[in-house]
């Protein structure tokens, strides 16, 4: 079982400019709403250094949440948003030229490991290879991270927890993670919030009266139920926060949520012609 | 709430060369006709510092837009054509050997995140996967460009606003951006201006009398009815002033039409010919 | 309205070495002969700094015509063949090391844009996009060149122009230019000469007699005929001089027709055959 | 016949960091339950130095394994997962410049073969065909390794091993060991242990009581019959172990069983309702 | 017209060692059984400095050809034989670091102009665009390099002339040369020699007995008449060299024909069959 | 004709590192046992310097009989094994900073050619097109090596001769040798031994008695009976030798024969059964 060690940034060997990549616990708590039993799940994983699988739709809150963990467990945060071009190179380090000499330097996932901190792997499925191959080592017993460049094999530190997001809806035909990589992972579920969960998400962030915020969440239950009706996505609590901000600037609401919320969802005339009708059925 | 401060080009940290991305905003405003309540929108959006997408087709006048907004609001603009080979390195920046040492140069990207500058990347579906996850971090509540090869987290100065274009016309059967990209942004449409607008432009920029600008404004509306009859896409303002032009300079209006608009808008013979045929009728 | 500035290749601060890509203008008239009003149509677009599409087929003397529009407008000349390795970089310039020192090199496209030359893209259809979209900013009212990697936005200098050509005969499914590139140039179309210019050229280019030149001449109308029999492309004037040479050389015409006119067309057996009784026919 | 020699790490003329790849025998046995005869078919394979290639499916304890077997043959052990980035250069070394001077490191497997390691290349089948051919003369009669850029062909010291995994239940279509590769291995099967091994396991490993491992194993068994039923792979002995740890650390059987167990095998809706009815069935 | 200035390979500005690309014309005629008017054709095109296409199947003494000509016209020859990875860097040249300094080592294809020495490149079709497109500006009336990265065009010297080689028999569906390239040359036509001329070149480079090479002749002919029932090519002139070589060794015709005729065709079982038929027919 | 110079590995004048990719002839004869008339036909056409072409199925000893003709003709012998990301640089050479300045280091073939070296090219077939092309001047009647790189030319030693080896049994639809580079090599084909040949051979290497190396090949006659039941690839020689090892430390024939002679040649589970008959109806 592991303890978890008092986080320095201060004692370690790598290089000072990288350890930039790694975000201090915040000293307060950011806005987190809790929507049900993910915060005593990703303790128990963080308690035996468990990787976990953040699984949900875009804009429900999961980057929020790592960052809510962060400071509840009080370690540092490395977040990495994935893509095609990230390479392992980049999570692991690389050798620098620097006044004639070369210097070794610690990539994110390395700062992470050897601080012991909680690395974020935002959209994984959208990396390549080798870097879910790389991460492999530490998410199982051995919480290891071989650097073949630097011909070393660093041990992750107390603390340390690899975290990825993943957003099932999308139909990725052919990037998809393999079971050996995603059998390496226990998954905390994410959807949007309930009405008055999100409705108070609504007034805290978008700033507007109560009763603003409640149209907005009605209205986007029902555009949700379109979702059959060919939207790729449906609109997330993020797309209602930005409604709010231009109506509290003063936006008609009806303006504010064409271009908040229907123009984000989609570009076919049919669908936002349907939504439209809704939009203008509620104000 | 953010407030936004006074610019100053010469506070930064960062090399000086690379500075010359930014353009300061213009002294005069730019020629710009509103066309409706766009430039409210972009002032709410602003004032939180929330992304905004411009949507609409080509030659619409979206960057002359985005100019006119840089004067309005008085802050600097940083413009980058996207497309395939642009990396994301192109945008953080990147290490440069300089008189035997290693300096670093900001990208442009990072250079509008420190000097709080508007950042227009237009045709943004072009890009690279690693160049629309770049923006991620700077387009919600984090308003943070992480550098991962400078080891530094970059937070936006205020005033910092990302703006894209989009053309949703074209079909990108490939390329298209992700629902969890789109729900970044409040979208601002764009259109071809009305007739009258359209007719004080080709005026004022193609510096031809009132009635021929008539004359091309009415062979525009027709042609661009011929949509659905195989253009891949309608004539814009733009083709219109450069028609004017070439009339303002003394070539005839039929040849002038021919050259600057039937032209550049397709090879078919067939299609030539109807245009050909609008475009006799007209002068 | 653009004043064009007297050239100077000197006093840019460009280095010496690349300004070698910069053609001076001709002290001679390049032969060539008027088809149109291709020359009053350049010089129009010219005079206001407007892009210029050159289209036409293979051979039909477009490279010609820059050259001889470069003498006539006393504007230097830069020449770039487009193809698929050709990048940004390429254009724009680049930094090189230099006796231990990093100097940074201007591109062919830069170099053009500072001394104010006529720049011409060769079959700019063959570009990858990085390169297509580099020139958009030179193309429109903003007339600039931004190179982030040089920190620098270079203003086109009075005189520059953008011109490119483009054969609409190729079929090119998966390479075409966009719309928003298209609408920001006015075309001048090309295509064969008359049948007595075409002779003259001959004549001139292919040192034969008249008589000679007749028959070539009347060949290549009878081949250009079987366009729809199976030829990718119909023989250009350029097949013409080139037969022309060999016989001047010694070479009967019959194989001279041959190696330069069938041999260069096809590989088809069957169309090789019609071609060779048209050429017998003849001489 | 080969002989073992005894294993020093510091008589090898390679640089020392490098060195970090190979992990020394451990002082204690890993934990290992052993299945079958495979502990005697890899102990005949290694006496003659003939290659292994341990075939089975996902988290059934291959590289438990392998780490058991450098114990017990006192062997040191580099692991190397393998993926479509990894090259030929990164496994036989490459010229680093350092100090100004340009020194040879060797890579991982040219660090096996000099000091006698057993080198484990994890899911070989991904790599590209070049790592996949490096290894060829290391596997038959010759056992050395040519490395082309140090101008220096390496004999495999006695007790290196060449073992790789792979795993058949895989769907690769493209990718594939040729026949010539896979005639230079001798196999060992892998599955998941019988009923009461893996009950042990579960018990040892996830700190639950008996009964608690009884009903995940039980649990385990029933869901692997779900594999015709739209299961890419079926639940490994890692994922019951998984979620024996979550409910050791007061999680509720049904919300461990759901994060660790149906979560990391599928997002498809049915099936997860399927595997769902079990396990509420189950406790 | 062009004259022909005597060749010194010693006044040239470029770096000394690349001239090894360069091979002065040989002292002796090479061994060349002219076949038609191909020498007249070639040397009518060379005085003009017209670039020249030699199309024909494999092994017909396209090479051989050039080499003869060099002799005959007495200019240094450059060889290339084209494939895809063959940059335009590879023909231009590139900047080398030398002694802490940066220096100029021309290309193949510039030396050839600087020398005007003959340029053969060899199965030109294999190339990428952008070395077909590096050579249009030598092959047209322009004659000259534009070298961007030495920022230098160079002007082709006198006696420099293009020359390439095309199978016209292969089926390249994706890679052929475009009109805009095939009608920059005139063409030479080769083909098998007839069976006396033939049966001369197998004594002469077979080193066999007249009635030997007879059969062997004879032989190829009825497998040439195979062509039409699986052969991708028929055997060459080459491989009935070949042949006679291994019969002068001491090699029974059978197994010298199996060997050096029919392996090299073929891997299908039918049609190895049917050519043997005819090899054990006619010994 | 050409007679073989004395090798001497130190009057070269390349880098003396990569000498080390150069085996010298061995002192002794390596195991090989004659199966036809390969060794005269080798033998001819080492004496012309003519290139061969080892034709055969996996595991035959072709690669065992190079290095017995190494012996034999007393050449060094240099050895690639080919693969997609084998470079023409890779083979020909580079330049290296070493202290400061730079040095040329030539490629494996480069150094082949210079000491009259045999070089043997395994697999060609899935080299890149460029290493194909690079050899092609190697073998024919130039045989020479140009090295645009370095600016030299060289002429192969007396004694050089290309060797490569191919497998028609498998099916690359998209790789295969071209006609023009296939008719530049004699063929030597190769198959498995005859029965008392192989049984010979399992003995000696295999490290059996005679009575179980008789039941070894004969149950490898019956499987290699299945090739038209689904096998790629039927069991060659060096898995039996494999297989016999195994018995000889003291693993039983069955379970040696799963993992050495059907877990190798394929997953399939009916397959596997089959043999697995054949091997419990054997032993």
């Amino acid at each position: 079982m592991q303890t978890t060690a008092p986080f320095s940034p201060h004692d370690a060997s790598s290089n000072a400019p990288a350890a930039g990549s790694l975000r201090l616990p915040p000293a307060e708590p950011p806005y987190y709403v809790a929507g049900g039993e993910e915060i005593a799940l990703f303790e128990a994983a963080h308690a035996d250094g468990t990787a976990v699988m953040l699984k949900g739709p875009t804009g429900c809150g999961k980057t929020r949440f790592v960052e809510f963990m962060s400071w509840r467990l009080a370690r540092p945060l490395v977040t990495l948003a994935c893509h095609d071009d990230l390479s392992a190179t980049d999570l692991t380090g690389r050798w620098l030229v620097r006044g004639g000499d070369t210097v070794w330097q610690d990539g994110a996932l390395t700062l992470a490991a050897r601080h012991g901190a909680i690395c974020y792997l935002d959209e994984v499925v959208e990396s390549r290879q080798d870097v879910v191959v790389v991460i492999h080592p530490l998410s199982d017993h051995r919480r290891l991270l071989p650097i073949e460049k630097h011909g070393e094999i660093v041990d992750a530190a107390p603390g340390f927890q690899l975290v990825i997001s993943y957003n099932p809806g999308y139909q990725h035909s052919l990037k998809e993670l393999k079971p050996s990589t995603r059998q390496r992972f226990v998954t905390v579920g994410f959807d949007f919030p309930p009405p008055d969960v999100e409705r108070e998400i609504v007034v805290h962030e978008g700033r507007v009266d109560e009763a603003t915020a409640r149209q907005l969440v009605e209205l986007a239950i029902r555009v949700r139920r379109l979702r059959d009706r060919g939207l790729p996505e449906v609109p997330s609590t993020r797309v209602l926060v930005a409604a709010a901000k231009l109506i509290a600037r003063g936006i008609s609401p009806v303006v504010a949520c064409r271009s908040a919320l229907s123009g984000p969802l989609t570009d076919d005339p049919d669908v936002l012609a349907a939504i439209d009708d809704l939009i203008r059925g509620m104000f």
